[in-house]
């Protein structure tokens, strides 16, 4: 049996005294499934494994184990549903691990404000399941796992496909209860539409990845359901192409719920992965189009009109899925990409430009491929200007000029105006490549509100900011 | 002559070298006419006349102006539009006012991106002219007073009628360049619709009412325009009844431009002021659904719908207007609510509480008011759960009863969930009512950050927090 080697016996005792024998788990097996996140293995830093994990059930249980740890200056890492993919959740040192699983509670749903209050811990599916049982009000964004949990959805401020139409998890957080490094509780935001009180607290928590606090409870913003949808994939020849029609749809006044983008052989990779085939034989790329409308008849509007612009701009096939047995079969295709591709992709980036700079971005994308003789394929949110851009592991090795060409990747981003991370965070694998985005004032400021918020530097240190 | 008693001549020598002569104003007389903002006179606080005006026109000298104020420890005031309605604006202390009517220059319009980048000093009324003349896209938000300046619009994150669909100006808002108290200058955000790297200091500068560093260019989003917009006034026996009436709209999926509320007694005295006729008799309060859709269809559709609910809820009386000039002659009245009555107001609040919570708000509203036998009417932005309440003078003077009745007029608001202040921001006036709101952890962090921000403590000290 492993024995826990760094962490004082009298906090393990105390801790044990907080939440339960039950739940402090110290056991080096149980311990080790709680040490990785998402973020591809070959670019994840190691996990120290001198941890102890605790699973507190409440708020009170999350500030007493936060005043303990603050005093003994002992380092914790909270963890959500482990889907982050930038490392933010793995301890690189002897940390105590602090579990939100047992956050459960769907504690009220608001019919009359359009609000959902939920415990930490609830996850996606979670909460979508639940609403999909009351049938009145649904939640808009939808970032690609279903099991990450509320708290990780809030300070990763997640994206997803459905941005187009309903921008990201910050537009809709409009609370949440923090404990702070020290254990202190704070209740930010509410159920308001405006609120000019103060500075804004609750927007530095969004996206501050688990760095500033421990968020316990979070009120979403919910919304009637458009019922009709429908899908729409068209073709082109060239990625100009596919980015000129994407910008002339949205300049119509046409929004989409998701455009998505898709490099032909990405997408029949993941149908030959799935035993289906992909819908469209012409052309070397595709646009997905996915359209959410109050009627039938103003679908099939809006499905004409984008035909239309895309006929303008050059589309060589295109086809309206309807039925929701085939959207879904296509939908499944591109949420496979990455999935189908997996065991081959060394690092699946998030960079995000200005929408119009897509096709400078993937001619970017080419030259620099090709002065490494290095293959990068694209799917992802051309509507948002954020793709993944993949980079291949070559026989089964990380390639030598990885993080040159990373890093001329990076450059390329943020000369067109753009961001090194449009979605997945800095964590702890993107820390290094900051300070090519922000300068050493912005960085300072950074590291300032960490010291506000975490004088002991004791949660999640070395992550988020440089 | 009046002569500059406070300010060191040697730094007003600096002044003049850094901005020329021309633009730096001691004479007392121009001097006066930057001292106060739209804040109601009665509740402003005075301010002191020791100030000496400067109006740079570039970046760089307000950055040079910053470094040397910093160095000299000189307060600083900036001054947008002057149309504050907290007296953010207004200098407590011998201050220097940095005046950014000179940042004039509308820089570019990208209609690929829909974003418009501006100079600080360029108001919403001018915006507005510079897109209509193009003719693509247009800016949603919009605020009572078009000679708001661009950087006095981020700062106060200001709000208006058509939040209800279009949220406040933190939703729009994509970047800021920002010179630091310290004279430095950053670039926060960009043409993005995302972006997780790092903590958003952008989102901080939101709202931050003057206090953390100096707005010289903006970034806007822009939205293709609905074509056909109509006018909705329904009438009804009850606040009860009208409260129902909106919250039935928002769930069933419809989401006007504006949903506002009068008082019919304030919508009688408006059109009275104006020469005009309120258009309905019947009930005691109205709604006006203002309608935005990109069809003629669309909006008779809406229309009916939203008068169905209503209907069932209770409405007496009903009247759409559809032609451009019946829809201006009904805004214009709801627009003089507050002028109509400005002599006679002492103070009009804009607490905000979640919209479910507009009937316990109203019926709050009555007691206090009978308590204090003081009359109190309102009209607002009831979609959104903010309304102005208006408290009156009596006989021309302050009411005795004023500061407890308006501290329990905010604990109301702050026990339903709610904020102080929904739109017109902290300032100067609603300092000291700031612990009503937030705990001492939350002010303590607030201070935190204005001193990460501002050291010297030299940028609009005694503003927006406590």
């Amino acid at each position: 049996m492993y024995e826990y080697r760094n962490m004082d016996g009298m906090l393990i005792k105390e801790l044990k005294a907080i939440v339960g024998e039950d739940y402090v788990i110290t056991e080096h097996d149980n311990v080790v499934s709680y040490l990785y996140d998402e973020t591809e293995p070959r670019l994840r830093p190691a996990a120290n494994e001198d941890c102890v994990v605790v699973k507190p059930r409440t708020t009170e249980e999350v500030s007493k184990i936060m005043a303990l740890a603050d005093k003994n200056k002992q380092t914790v890492v909270v963890r959500g549903g482990g889907t982050g993919l930038c490392g933010a959740a793995i301890p690189t040192e002897p940390s105590l691990i602090l579990s939100m699983e047992r956050f459960k509670e769907i504690i009220d749903l608001d019919d009359k404000n359009f609000i959902i209050t939920l415990e930490a811990g609830v996850t996606l599916g979670e909460m979508n399941e639940f609403l999909k049982t009351k049938d009145v009000l649904y939640f808009p964004c939808h970032p690609g796992d279903e099991s990450a949990q509320m708290g990780g959805l809030v300070v990763e401020n997640a994206g997803g496909a459905r941005a187009v139409k309903h921008g990201v998890m910050r537009n809709h957080i409009k609370g949440v209860e923090l404990v702070l490094p020290n254990g202190k509780v704070m209740n930010l935001g509410g159920k308001l539409q405006k609120n000019n009180a103060g500075y804004d607290l609750l927007q530095l928590i969004i996206g501050s990845e688990g760095t500033l606090g421990i968020v316990t409870k979070v009120m979403l913003k919910l919304y009637p359901e458009s019922k009709f949808t429908g899908t729409l994939l068209v073709s082109f020849d060239s990625y100009d192409q596919a980015t000129e029609a994407a910008t002339k749809t949205l300049q119509s006044g046409i929004i989409p719920l998701s455009i998505e983008y898709l490099d032909r052989q990405i997408a029949l990779r993941s149908a030959e992965h799935l035993g289906e085939k992909w819908p469209l034989q012409k052309g070397n790329v595709d646009l997905m189009f996915i359209l959410s409308e109050d009627s039938e008849d103003a679908l099939f509007d809006v499905g004409g009109m984008i035909e239309e612009i895309c006929e303008v701009v050059g589309a060589v096939e295109s086809l309206i899925a309807d039925s929701s047995k085939d959207q879904a079969r296509i939908l499944n295709i591109r949420s496979n990409t990455y999935t189908a591709s997996k065991s081959s992709i060394l690092d699946s980036m998030d960079i995000t430009v200005p929408p119009a700079q897509m096709p400078a971005l993937m001619h970017g994308f080419s030259s620099i491929a090709e002065k490494y003789h290095a293959s990068i394929d694209t799917v992802g949110h051309i509507g948002d200007g954020n793709v993944h851009n993949n980079i291949y592991l070559v026989d089964g090795e990380i390639p030598p000029y990885y993080e040159e060409m990373k890093e001329e990747l990076y450059k390329l981003a943020i000369q067109l105006g753009g961001s090194i991370t449009g979605e997945h965070g800095i964590g702890k694998i993107r820390r290094k490549n900051l300070p090519l985005q922000f300068d050493e004032i912005q960085i300072n400021l950074m590291r300032g509100v960490k010291e506000l918020f975490d004088p002991n530097n004791i949660l999640n240190p070395r992550t988020a900011i440089y």
